[in-house]
């Protein structure tokens, strides 16, 4: 006898990317390559046990009010959540009432459809331009199907494309529901752009920032993301909706320490945006098209017939490098490829090299 | 403008106990009163770079398997979640469609309501008799009810009485729906009662355990707990509705040395024993009312006129004694004390004879 629901029977779960034991070069799930830095390791060493003993701070205030300083926010615009993905159930539970649709663009990061099947709600989605940006009717097909709540990333996944704080008003204006901007790839950014988007936060009282610590911050293994929205919108989901004690207290404590000290990370960042031009170039000089990233991964369409990619993603792994595949409709000649470290990015490039000699 | 669901403007979120930064002795959210063992703090030690930038196991196999292995079973019966109240929360999302009504006993642990609340679904709660067991056809009533989950806390929150693994297997055979049985308390345990509640889990595919990191094992800080059920309402929540990475990688690691290594925390567990059988005495010796506990807490009925427990407690806390007191029928004249060490528990029992003595 099965007790499941309807719907949760229904549905397929969300598959998180392979976590292997060993790897030449994981690059599958868009890690950070670098460690944390040592200010992050000194904060996790002063975790002691009467820390563990008790219970951590239900509200993560210590957190949330460096968050609020660094974005130049007071803490009242902050939540902090169990990983992004936390925020994103959380959005669903306090904005959308199950049956009204979740409003989507496609592709996109392929766990939001899972979110809304396990919610009890159908999907609006509008299909990407061929630049992955939105159609300009997005925000008011999502009015018409009577979305509350519409979910975008930002750099997008798995393409990288960064739309400008102008481009995320003109949906935020038109839209009536609550617009979930997923930045979970934002520390990537190149500085130069000046992408703020705190701007939007301001302006809008719909509009709810997701930002991850799991890739900018290298802190993936901890379940630490933040929400930066409207006091309108926090309030509910911090007071309400989330579980009383969301965050632990390692990850309160440790992601402090990340957010004040970003001088490593940031180090990282320049680190991944240089590799990311550099393996665009060899990577188009091997005949693959790379959208152009914003974020900690490519989008590389493989050269040859269809089927090359799924091929070409196991002959890879059977080499010990992973990378991701996506069997969906517009990515099914692609890989995404996290940037690793120089070694990781080298031995994809020389495996490239290998194996595209073979393909028949 | 509110973009809030209606049923979650209209709820009041659930209040957790304070979490004072100093305080003489802190009885009132149930934690353990030891820090956990070294060896426990050496796992905690071990965590480095590397595991916190990459993204942790997503079904935190290894501890799942020290969980079985401790309970005789496979780790197909085990999931492990963040904090016992990811649990509560995931047996709503998995097994209980929004509307249908939540089968629930009153008084118990407040957050069941609340859940229910967010999640949009109405209480069928029965009463509990005057000894915090539930009535003979309260199965009955939630299957008539159309209730498809129905949580008991056991031992019993805010109470501390145990009911026996018939007494709850009477329920389980009768109800239609899944059946989670809240253990968080189960540790403190007499075990000369040998109460053994797997054979449950054998026997019913209905049944839901939930253990929780928090009390027993002095791991509050670190949000770990997890379910006990048959593979068939395991693997659903497992797969489908928690989160993709909901519980990270220092909780896992040092969550599977705790289990492993128990002979710290099974020392805590005697001592609260102990000091239950001093404590309920002591206050029994200065007039209050102690139902027979089996949890690391009393319930004590304070003596005098109504209103003299929440005086109290607002006495005791102007002397750094924090204690619980429910605004809840049935309980208002009562505090809820958490055993903590023989100097926190004498703190109490001072602090009552100075302010009974003042009491008009």
């Amino acid at each position: 006898m099965t007790f499941e629901r309807e719907n949760v029977r229904r549905l397929a779960g969300y598959v998180p990317g392979e976590q292997p034991a060993r790897a030449v070069a994981k690059l599958n799930t868009n890690e950070n390559p670098f460690p944390p830095s040592d200010a992050v390791l000194a904060a996790l060493k002063e975790v002691d046990g009467e820390m563990l003993r008790r219970y951590p701070d239900p509200t993560a205030w210590a957190f949330r009010t460096e968050a609020a300083r660094l974005h130049g926010l007071t803490p009242d615009h902050i939540i902090a959540t169990n990983g992004g993905d936390e925020l994103l159930r959380l959005a669903l539970t306090t904005f959308l009432p199950p049956g009204s649709p979740l409003g989507l663009a496609d592709p996109s990061y392929s766990l939001y459809p899972v979110l809304a099947a396990i919610h009890g709600s159908p999907k609006s989605a509008v299909s990407l331009n061929a630049d992955w940006w939105v159609p300009a009717d997005t925000a008011r097909r999502w009015n018409k199907a009577g979305a509350k709540v519409a979910m975008l990333v930002n750099p997008h996944a798995p393409s990288g494309r960064l739309a400008s704080p102008g481009e995320l008003a003109e949906v935020a204006r038109v839209f009536k529901g609550v617009l979930v901007v997923d930045e979970a790839y934002v520390d990537f950014v190149d500085p130069v752009i000046a992408h703020d988007t705190i701007r939007l936060v301001r302006e809008f009282d719909n509009v709810l920032l997701l930002r991850s610590m799991s890739k900018g911050y290298s802190l993936a293994g901890l379940r630490l993301g933040y929400g930066i929205g409207s006091p309108g919108l926090v309030a509910p989901m911090l007071s309400k909706t989330k579980d009383s004690y969301n965050v632990d207290a390692v990850a309160q404590k440790v992601g402090e320490a990340a957010l004040r000290h970003q001088h490593t990370a940031a180090a990282s960042w320049a680190f991944v945006r240089e590799e990311r031009l550099r393996l665009t170039a060899e990577l188009t000089r091997r005949g693959f098209l790379c959208a152009p990233s914003q974020a900690n991964f490519l989008l590389a369409t493989v050269p040859g017939p269809s089927g090359t990619a799924e091929r070409l993603l196991w002959r890879l792994a059977g080499e010990g490098i992973f990378v991701r595949w996506f069997d969906q409709d517009r990515l099914r000649n692609n890989l995404r490829i996290s940037i690793g470290t120089k070694n990781e990015n080298n031995a994809l490039l020389a495996a490239l090299d290998r194996l595209i000699r073979q393909e028949p």
